[in-house]
């Protein structure tokens, strides 16, 4: 638990799927902190000077200390707060974890986002193809586990939880078929699951209003054809 | 150190400097291991079924288990064998150094290969303008330290070797200024350091060969123009 000694703040959005898997992972070990919300239209002087390298949020500052990229700050909150681990003791399986989280991050977000949002056919199709390679990954690896961590959730469950609450709603937008029930089975009911999680339940956006803002970005790009 | 019940291998390429990273962590950590050489015209089974994701060196495979992604496999040595630790013991140091060795892969390796092996002048002024920015960051994160990981070479350095060694070689085969001392005068002080550290120097590749490898590779290049 965080002392009334510590500050423990984040610069975030809501809607955002990097800064909800710091969320996650706070709300796993039971860490208040103070939200504290970007415009990223209008960046606040903290989060320049937090985070001068990327400009992004997430930034995790822990008695005045920051932390941005997602999975660098999720492996902090792990090794910084001991209860309810989310990394697996044993160096090997935490080698496992961090290569999967490392493989969503780097095959399944941005194909899964050029997928969506591009007015390029050849774009779009190049880009469902690789997310359903990408995804088909992930069916074989969930096997028949509950959570990629095993029984409880873990840094792949967290990583992924973009592929649970955001790809669904991408494809709805686009209306595509990225990531079904049909085509990813195993995968389709580990996300379910996750979604229905009472911690992950109480840290995701709520859904109608992430759909309307990324149904009207992805009407902008169609009518910039 | 590995004990003779072990076995350790790596499956690589000489000149790779993903391979590398895990060579320097396996040498200051005095693990002995067999260097199973591949041939990435031809893949061996062995490479197919230890990443059958995304079929490239370096795999670390440790009693049978195999590991890929270099990043992951130096924390996997670093957490198995304890002595002469690689990662800082604090965890806001750890996720300094986790954050840097990210945006060395990130930011410099792959604006660095693509500023040299384009035909597009454009591509190739773009590549160069983002190598130097991301650069600029780690001259200025170095500051006066011998290395980023202190007195000691860390997980930062380890990552940045592809900065010490591939992009000097690099620049000289595209006669571009990519890292010059002029620019750079830490980061390129911080580069002479590491390259005559005694474990790297007796890690790093032969740089003629090397060279003239990627000589080769540009030359065809520019001739299918």
């Amino acid at each position: 638990m965080a002392t009334n000694q510590e500050e423990v703040s984040l610069l975030g959005v809501i809607g955002s799927p990097f800064v909800c898997r710091v969320q996650i992972a706070l709300k796993l070990k039971g860490i208040e902190y103070k939200l504290l919300q970007e415009n990223l239209a209008n960046k606040s002087e903290l989060l320049l000077k937090y985070n001068p390298v990327h400009k992004k949020v997430p930034v995790f500052v822990h008695n005045e200390k920051p932390i941005s990229e997602s999975l660098v700050i999720v492996e902090y909150i792990d090794e910084t707060w001991k209860e309810n681990p989310i990394l697996p003791s044993h160096p090997y399986q935490r080698s496992v974890a961090r290569f999967w989280s490392k493989f969503i991050d780097d095959k399944v977000v941005s194909a899964a986002w050029k997928a969506v949002f591009t007015v390029d056919e050849k774009e779009r199709e190049k880009n469902t193809e690789e997310s359903w390679e990408a995804l088909r990954f992930l069916e074989n690896e969930i096997k028949d586990n509950k959570y990629f961590g095993g029984d409880e959730i873990g840094l792949i469950d967290i990583a992924a939880v973009f592929i649970a609450f955001w790809i669904p709603i991408f494809q709805e937008v686009g209306g595509l078929g990225l990531f079904t029930s049909d085509k990813f089975p195993k995968l389709y009911k580990w996300s379910q699951e996750l979604i229905n999680h009472p911690v992950i339940k109480e840290v995701l956006p709520p859904r109608d209003p992430i759909l309307a803002f990324f149904k009207a970005r992805y009407e902008s790009l169609a009518a910039s054809k």
